[in-house]
């Protein structure tokens, strides 16, 4: 009936118990079936009987045996069942995608990996882990670590001109979870409507969607979100904007139209998002206050450190106006409790020690060259295209007059070699913006970012040469 | 009109861009005003024209300044704006209670926080940030690193005989955010409700509810969830269970009420939500295999590091029927992108290096003498007292005859200092629970435990006598 097996790594004690126990849930011993004794079961295995005993003990602990004195030991009842059909296992698409190597990517995600601060991250998570008091291995109150929020505030008021006190400050899982938590809180069941700059990213339209709100677009220009397209007929619950470097047309919005959007929240009384993206990499003159800054009282001001450090340590955080606060505090400890302390700790260091400056330094210099390799060689294959939004961030936008970036031209594109990003994509309204596309340099080499070019340049050419 | 200060941190030219800034936002420079050359300010602040030329040509990009050629700077239009006042700040409530010290808390919530593996976690992680490879630190995908989902497959059927592949796995921000989305996926508008055993935690509840669950109270007993109560004239999104070690109650599912919750599964075509909590520290017998195990396709496994490492890492799981992962993924990334990739990885080694399996076993040999510590103080002083729920675990439960924990013996004890938790607090049908407290010893050291039943002894004794 029973094996073991002497040379197995798993006990002998585990084997009588599993092979007893699955016997039963597949019913080969059913119900009421009297079971040999243990001295009667140790004898025909030939192993000591304190084995059958503790197996039979465990399993009448976990009720699969019943003990009847003076008789013997019995199948439990009400165990077996039969065991359910399997449904068609459906294939998992990969997100992270299967490109062959050689293709390049001008997508605009990560950051360059390739220069993340190793070894001072790495000598602080030590430090950190080693020193730290023991209350940092305990849960932390849904608002995040509070040197890190006291960091942070001094670092936004000198880098960006945000007024917050720390307490103002949420420490969320990257921007993501920031402009899913404003959703949920800002729009309600009858009042899920928001206006949201046009074009956008799929994915930030997918956040707001899957939190329950429903996207009124807003076009934008070259200089950002229009003002004098905001809705008046309805009242969004908030309205949403990247400022500082407009995904993805990468315009910068100008004073007079912050002054702008902040007439129109007063005079709807809503709310203003401010995403403030990107707004560390300026190459040309220096950024632009927040529009925080300007008006804190209206203002959920987001930021991250995805792209500043690494997507990978989804540290990122909501500045609220303060009757804000604890509605977030609630909805973040009842969705996750809080960020994971540890890199909190870690990341408070890094500023407070003034490593993300000088990271920061390094960086716009390693994205300056990028960016200057990239418009080199588009001006050298493309004279009469337009370079647009390339003052900040890890992205520009390239208009090519005459050509159209529909499916066929994006996968003949991918055939030679170079993904590119249309506009047109990014556009809740179509038709504006046919002749734009994307591209995103942060992570590629000056080398892969002018064979990209290079790549560009050939198969554009070959479409236009070949008989539509 | 404006001043400079020399001895100042902050730059010149800040201090003279600041000023003018601030000046056109409190209107002491009107629209259309003219200001002085860069030639004359230079002069009347005695620093060098360079200084202005360049503050100038910051307000001239984001536009507070208009240059009309031959005619000189001009503030620009459509910047004024009225301050808003503040609304009145609210009182922010600390999540974080502030006890006195001296007052002992018999919460459940954290673990031993003085016995976390500081120095291994430590050399890990600084290991992990300096040898992994480049694409940790960019976005991974939503289900979390890879290795670390492998790892725990193995782990988890080897300790829990849960069946899954690495891919049915989805690494979320502690059990919190797994049940939190469990809850957003599995419920719909117009089925939002779910069976839930009752008592659980008031956080429990908060969960389900914050995520639009509506709960349906199923009653337990000591023997953990009842199945004959279960709802048959409305079909649940999901039944909620804590099987291992039941919280309040303490109780352990028996494999009869096990395979009776799969039956009602079946029979109502809905799924069973397993909270593995607390599994891993049995003190008597081994730790009973999960429902998983026994029916894979209907069972959504939820388990967390929160408890046997430290809830600060904000790392766990939900395995999930094949069918459901893609949706989970989809509403993770929507989310929160993924969770934090390099404590991923850390656990990934942790686990696979054997560290684990050793700090579990030295956990469970602390946790059992506080837990002895903690029964032999309440037998010595509460003979009549019974205890529940203490065979596995971090808490137990005691019922102490003839003693009602209303809010008035609640507050008397922790006037003497000591707090305990009524379990009667965690029913949603009230009633059935009056005389028991639940008492974590977790992260209590022996001599706490014993003082703080000391404590819990004498005030008791004082209510007792007392004229009511």
């Amino acid at each position: 009936m029973l094996t073991v097996k002497r040379e197995s790594k798993v006990s002998l004690t585990q084997q009588v118990y599993e092979q007893i126990r699955s016997g039963i849930l597949k019913q080969k011993f059913t119900e009421g079936e009297k079971l040999p004794s243990t001295r009667e079961l140790a004898a025909s295995l030939g192993i000591s009987r304190n084995v059958c005993l503790e197996a039979f003990d465990r399993l009448i602990t976990e009720g699969y045996l019943d003990v009847r004195p003076r008789s013997g030991t019995y199948v439990a009842k009400g165990i077996t069942f039969q065991r359910e059909e399997e449904r068609s296992h459906p294939v998992f698409p990969a997100r992270v995608s299967n490109l062959s190597k050689d293709v390049i990517d001008f997508r605009a995600a990560n950051p360059a990996m390739d220069h993340f601060p190793r070894k001072i991250w790495g000598r602080l998570l030590k430090e950190v882990c080693i020193d730290t008091p023991e209350e940092a291995f305990a849960y932390s109150g849904s608002e995040g670590v509070r040197k890190l929020r006291e960091v942070l505030s001094q670092y936004l008021l000198k880098i960006r001109g945000v007024h917050c006190h720390a307490d103002q400050i949420i420490i969320t899982a990257g921007a993501t979870q920031a402009l899913y938590m404003i959703s949920r809180v800002l729009t309600h069941h009858n009042d899920r409507f928001i206006a949201v700059e046009d074009p956008v990213t799929d994915e930030m339209r997918r956040i707001f969607s899957i939190a329950g709100a429903k996207v009124h677009p807003v076009p934008a220009d070259e200089e950002g979100i229009i003002p004098e397209s905001l809705p008046l007929h309805i009242k969004p619950s908030f309205l949403f904007t990247i400022p500082s470097h407009q995904f993805p047309l990468g315009g910068t919005l100008s004073i007079q139209r912050r002054v702008k959007l902040i007439e129109y929240s007063r005079k709807m009384d809503t709310y203003i998002v401010e995403d403030d993206y990107d707004s560390e990499f300026t190459y040309e003159g220096v950024p632009v206050h927040s529009i925080q800054g300007l008006n804190p009282e209206r203002v959920l001001y987001v930021g991250t450190f995805s792209k500043i450090l690494s997507p990978a340590l989804r540290i990122g955080y909501v500045v609220l106006p303060p009757y804000l606060v604890n509605r977030f505090r609630e909805l973040k400890w009842y969705t996750d409790r809080h960020t994971s302390s540890l890199e909190q700790h870690v990341l408070a260091r890094f500023i407070e020690e003034g490593f993300l400056d000088r990271h920061v330094r390094r960086m716009k210099k390693i994205y300056q060259k990028r960016r200057e390799a990239l418009t080199a060689s588009l001006r050298e294959h493309f004279p009469s295209a337009k370079i647009l939004g390339q003052s900040s961030g890890m992205h520009l936008v390239v208009e090519f007059p005459g050509v159209v970036f529909c499916e066929k031209v994006k996968e003949l594109l991918h055939e030679a070699g170079v993904l590119v990003y249309p506009v047109e994509d990014y556009a809740l309204n179509k038709g504006a913006h046919q002749q734009k596309v994307v591209l995103g340099y942060g992570s590629l080499t000056e080398k892969k970012i002018k064979e990209g070019v290079n790549r560009l340049s050939e198969a554009l050419q070959r479409i236009k040469e070949a008989p539509s």
